[in-house]
């Protein structure tokens, strides 16, 4: 099953700049083999359900290991089965009836 | 890693009632072990990582098996290292200071 | 316009206890006439849109004022035009397809 | 009290196809003077609170308008009383880290 998530984790109890533990997450999402579409509200992945909460929880592991005594994320998930679309895709299908 | 996670799945193009997925989520939740919270805007779960995600997926598949052919889903997700909370403690952690 | 939101604050930069924020947005909610209802992972409010949505602005204010200098909020909001629904009946609703 | 939010709306009840209903709304926020920045999930606006929710508000209804008997929303929210910062500044604060 593919998914499409939209991904933001709030480190909590570390002041309040949070750029480099989302840097941090760009490269676990990297390493997993993803791709991760960074905007300025959270960053779009694509993938297999499994492949991509397993780089989820890499990210919350990451994120506790450089310091964050506390994580808040939220996630946005989409699944279908009529079609398959990326989130290029997606944003093009808006675009043309702009 | 254990993880707290607010779950809301809204089943798209099978019409406004939603109730009977939401109801069907919950017995994939306890199915699967876990002790669903439902209120009225989602339901709370707490467990280990990889068994409450495990679960998620299970809800999306169920939810797609009773014909729903997208699914568009919204998570919080919250970890912590400096101590474990139930979903009660949380609640009772507020009303204390009520 | 009647709207149901689900409501989660999260104070940034102010270390990881978060209970005091949410215990003062209870009472700014009640001071504005809402009914919350708290739960593990937010608390859900039903009422017009602009009485919601200024609530929310106020409880922003207030955890500002409390100290907060970065606040992270998650907002689940929902309206229908085809029946009214309170917390309650949602919740009804799904357990008697239990 | 400026406000950056990230905002996604699902209509419910009208098919599987949202691409319109998206649409519709960027010419909502367009209209009330805001700049919509669209990403695969979610379209992030920054502005003052007020303009913000009242054009959120106005997507609502004009979705409603367009047949949708029933909206599920998620809307991140962030303030902040340290410091300014535009959507495309959020982006460049974790670029320069990666």
């Amino acid at each position: 099953m593919r998914v499409m998530i939209d991904l933001c984790i709030v480190p909590v109890g570390v002041g309040v700049s949070v750029s480099k533990y989302v840097a941090a997450c760009q490269h676990v999402l990297t390493s997993a083999g993803l791709t991760p579409h960074l905007h300025a509200y959270g960053t779009t992945v694509e993938g297999e359900w499994d492949a991509v909460f397993a780089a989820v929880k890499a990210c919350h592991e990451k994120v506790h290991e450089m310091g964050a005594p506390r994580i808040s994320t939220t996630i946005k998930a989409g699944t279908r089965t009529d079609r398959t679309q990326t989130p290029e895709q997606k944003v093009e299908s808006v675009q043309r009836k702009l």
